[in-house]
């Protein structure tokens, strides 16, 4: 087995170092690519995908697998996961055909651009009908694919393997009962103010500033770079290259600076997954709501923690004396913490966050089962605002056509952000108890023990776990959403003077 | 045939597709890569080429060739070229076994390390070893891929199809005449004044400036941009996409420069490359020496004119004010063409460059037949320096080291520098006799005409005819020197008023 495993090893780092070029000319479009150079780079991605996915399905290394699998015993645990996962991913390409396949991605490219000219008109009916048709497509997908109880779950598996709709429909009751009540409760109290993060921001200093913040998180620039790009991501061409985006906006501070410590969370666990394993399920992130754990861990946990800002207060201010003149950490603290309802998910609180993703699970849940048709669909949306935010919303670009998700055929994404919340505060909680006087450490501007922690407990063992074994690893039980509710409440208690 | 001429142009744009894939990873690794991304980014280029080099000799593309071939009276006079060079490439990777290419890159990359030591001990000896291996396998590749009159002919054919010895021997016995004399009549003459070019030009006024000299040559931003890298280069991932690279030196006006206007103007050949033929030869370079020809006619024959710094003094003057207080364009002129022999040949002027070529070309034929060994090859160029140039050579870091081209095992690769100078004065003899008023166009900084006449006469061709047929179609006769000759001629007796 061993020379079977050899093999099974060489054609995984192949199809990784093809993957690695293709995210390569995916950075270099958003971040470097003059306008005239698009359609081909269009080609040449599809080209390299076609490669991939011939190699990937290719009989030998089909039937090495195969091989493998039957004699899994005599592989270690590791390499047995390895082989399953990949296995498991082999099914799924196997079940969706090449006319499939084309007939998808043709959708798409209608669907973006329709979602882009509706955008333009502010009129979701411009999208309707694409959307319709990538709609039927997700439904053939969740047939062709297979489920066990609900169809959506076969979306949702592609990024977050084995999450269930009856787990997360119970999450959700919770989020929506929890929260409504804590932040109508937070809404009796004064508003903090945070008038002085509207002042004017110079670029050169907010670009200078984040790359401070990176630095400090524990993001190595010796395996990475920063750049600008139209919307922040972050992306790898190995452990030992992890590239974020981010981008300015002058009059809004929050915009970068958060963006930043995102993406740099995102990248501090790419940083951290083993250069052993590179190619392999056990080299590559489990899901994306592990991934979005470790964003969020640092945007939020620690990036809008008091802690946090008593260490860089001073670097802050360094950069913005005079917009931050009489501003101490704790009401810069505050003034980043501030709740409130609004219509753009990415412009959310923390609080407020999980009800747009709750009104996005409920719709893609629902159209895939058929509860909701495409038909006045931004109705559904709007009432659904009105219901979980109490906001109006005045037109369709704020409203069903702010995300891209959707228009990119992306069905199944969106729950996998609040789970990384939930993620973030089971995870955050035990490596408070595991490091003693973590606050104050972070407070000195020291988080390499935490960076620590997360590379031993999270980093490391890259798919070898699922999450939700992961999550029972770490933290002793399941996800459980008490987590972030006695953080949120601990947090914004001392915030609104609760 | 159609069908089978349609297979071949899909597949060899799949072979450009992953080739320029792999020119973006090798961009990306001179101007953005962080440190610690070198070896995975090495592996993946190395998975790419092996993609490429296996679907270049699959048996199927191969037999496809091969009816085309036989059946070449159906096809068109453009479809038949491209079939007859790829045909000529795949013959000679086949004649190269997978055992050769590896000893021959594993003796480059030693090759490389070795050469870099031997840099650092300023010490040629510590490079002869690995010269040695590199220079065996050499004169095996001569012995595999074949040649009719000399082995080092096997060696030019890739860079410039077609060159001969014997006729490389009589150009280069007129340089040898013609420029000892010339360069001695101009060094009985006063010395030019250059003394202002080497004031302090701050980093960031010179790259803008080269940015704007770039637009005023006609280069197209928006299929290209310029970066920062430590040896400029140009690349491109389709004509829509042509990338330059500079470096900037505050103490030396002119490498910035002039380094710029010349990658601008193989970024022009790029950028001018038909778009319809993209991935076959009709769609690229025909030579080296042709591609030189584009760089040094902008470099040179129009960046180093006096008309051309008539039209540009005052964008000059606008970016550095001080240092050419009362400097006018003629004034400029002359010092940016000062002769005098140096030691390097990358910063060696227009006529005493040649002498560095032949004194390369010399001892690389001389390594392939046997006249010269590697043992003592230090001090054989070290005499030759002494001999063409007159200059003496302090060690042999400014010597037999001062190239990175053998240590990479580029043999065959030095002529085509020249032989881009002589197309280049060819080529501009018949642009002004074609083009009424040429240089006052340029003296009035219009550049497009030449652009165009450049287009049509040479970019547009691609490959479809030799680096000869193109000459004698665009001139009425083969490269002559003394085209170059009556150039420098006219120029230096001008600016040494002789």
């Amino acid at each position: 087995m061993k020379e079977n495993y050899k093999n099974y090893v060489s054609t995984m780092r192949k199809i990784a170092d093809i993957g690695h070029a293709i995210a390569l000319l995916s950075w270099d479009k958003e971040v470097n690519m003059p306008v005239k150079g698009a359609p081909f780079r269009t080609q040449q991605v599809a080209t390299l995908m076609g490669i991939s996915h011939e190699m990937f399905l290719d009989p030998s290394f089909v039937n090495n697998l195969k091989t493998l699998e039957k004699n899994k015993k005599s592989l270690k645990f590791k390499e047995r996961k390895n082989v399953e996962i990949t296995i498991k991913h082999q099914n799924r390409s196997n079940k969706l055909s090449t006319d499939f396949v084309i007939r998808q991605s043709k959708a798409v490219s209608e669907g973006y651009h329709a979602w882009l000219k509706a955008r333009e008109a502010k009129d979701y009916n411009i999208f309707k009908e694409s959307f319709r048709t990538l709609i039927e497509l997700k439904k053939e997908e969740c047939e062709l694919v297979g489920y066990k109880d609900h169809p959506y779950e076969a979306l949702m598996d592609q990024f977050e393997p084995g999450a269930k709709v009856k787990d997360l429909d119970i999450l959700f009751t919770d989020v929506k009962k929890q929260l409504v009540r804590f932040t109508k409760k937070i809404g009796t109290h004064k508003q903090v103010d945070d008038s002085f993060l509207k002042k004017k921001f110079p670029h050169q200093k907010q670009w200078d500033f984040g790359l401070d913040i990176l630095k400090r998180i524990g993001y190595d620039f010796e395996a990475g770079r920063q750049d600008i790009s139209p919307h922040p991501f972050t992306t790898n061409f190995a452990p030992t290259d992890v590239r974020v985006t981010t981008r300015v906006d002058e009059r809004n501070f929050g915009s970068m600076t958060w963006s930043c410590i995102h993406e740099g969370g995102h990248a501090l666990y790419e940083q951290g997954l083993p250069v052993s394993e590179y190619g392999l399920p056990s080299g590559k992130a489990v899901s994306l709501g592990i991934h979005e754990s470790q964003s969020r861990l640092w945007e939020n946990n620690v990036g809008r923690s008091l802690p946090f800002w008593e260490a860089n207060i001073d670097l802050v201010k360094k950069y913005f004396k005079t917009n931050l003149k009489g501003v101490g950490a704790e009401k810069f603290f505050k003034a980043i913490n501030k709740v409130h309802p609004s219509l753009i998910r990415v412009e959310s609180d923390e609080l407020y966050y999980h009800f747009h993703i709750l009104i996005r699970y409920e719709i893609e849940k629902g159209l895939i089962d058929g509860t909701y048709s495409v038909d006045h669909l931004n109705e559904v949306w709007n009432a659904k605002y009105k219901e979980y935010l109490g906001v109006t919303v005045p037109n369709d670009l704020k409203g069903i056509l702010q995300d891209i998700h959707w228009a990119y055929g992306s069905i199944g994404y969106f729950p996998t952000y609040s789970l990384g919340s939930f993620y973030a505060a089971q995870f955050y909680a035990k490596a408070k108890k595991d490091i003693k006087g973590l606050e104050k450490q972070i407070a000195s501007g020291d988080n390499s023990q935490l960076l620590a922690w997360l590379r031993e407990k999270v980093h490391k063992h890259g798919s070898t776990y699922t999450a939700a074994q992961l999550c029972k690893k770490i933290t002793g039980e399941e996800l459980n959403f008490k987590y972030f509710m006695s953080y949120a409440g601990t947090k914004y208690k001392s915030i609104y003077n609760m």
